[in-house]
């Protein structure tokens, strides 16, 4: 593979990885919640219903490793961290804001479709 | 939760399994393949380089679930099973093609960050 022609399709292509990350289901709502400004840790955990602690601080962790979150810690006393979006992460959010809608808006066809479904396979 | 009123962001809501699905790296590598039109199970199994026939399998079947593909068997000898996308599929995959372009296109950007986090961590 030549560097720089990124093809997923590619068994070792770190694009693949990158779609992993992006596609990831904590990925866009994290990066959902932060489409509102700056939030706390735990404005992000209370958001994001059911994340795991570990969950978060990782995907929080790979998301500024991947320059889409930028983290703040302000020195003050009791410490207070602030998460925001880069310019690259609300480029990202257009893409998952989408794809949220998406899943949103087809919702009540996937699941009238996957009873069909059941039906044909149970008959 | 109301019926009908799909939100991600809540515990136990089916658009959140929905979420995984769609954002899954298979699910945008096949309904990538499948954007040129209908593919025998080999042909998809060659152009997602490293794909197990067991992914394979279990990812189309849950597409079909979905709605998302349906799945032809034509009788003749040998067996000829072709899969395509539905029109929901294809309005998945206009979604997923532009995420799939968005993470082609940033990761020049995005290996750089990472090399910058990685010496920020490391210093």
């Amino acid at each position: 593979m030549t560097v720089g022609a990124w093809d997923p399709y590619q068994r070792d292509c770190p694009s693949r990885l990158l779609l992993d990350r992006i596609g990831d289901r904590w990925t866009v709502l994290i990066v959902g919640t932060l489409d509102a400004g700056p939030r706390r840790f735990t404005e992000i955990a209370t958001a994001v219903e059911g994340i795991s602690q570990k969950m978060l601080t990782q995907t929080l962790r790979s998301l500024e490793r991947d320059g889409f979150v930028s983290r703040t810690a302000y020195p003050v006393v009791p410490p207070h961290v602030e998460y925001e979006l880069t310019e690259l992460g609300r480029s990202l959010q257009q893409q998952l804001r989408a794809l949220e809608g998406w899943a949103i808006e087809n919702m009540d066809d996937v699941v009238q479709r996957q009873a069909a479904y059941d039906q044909r396979v149970a008959s």
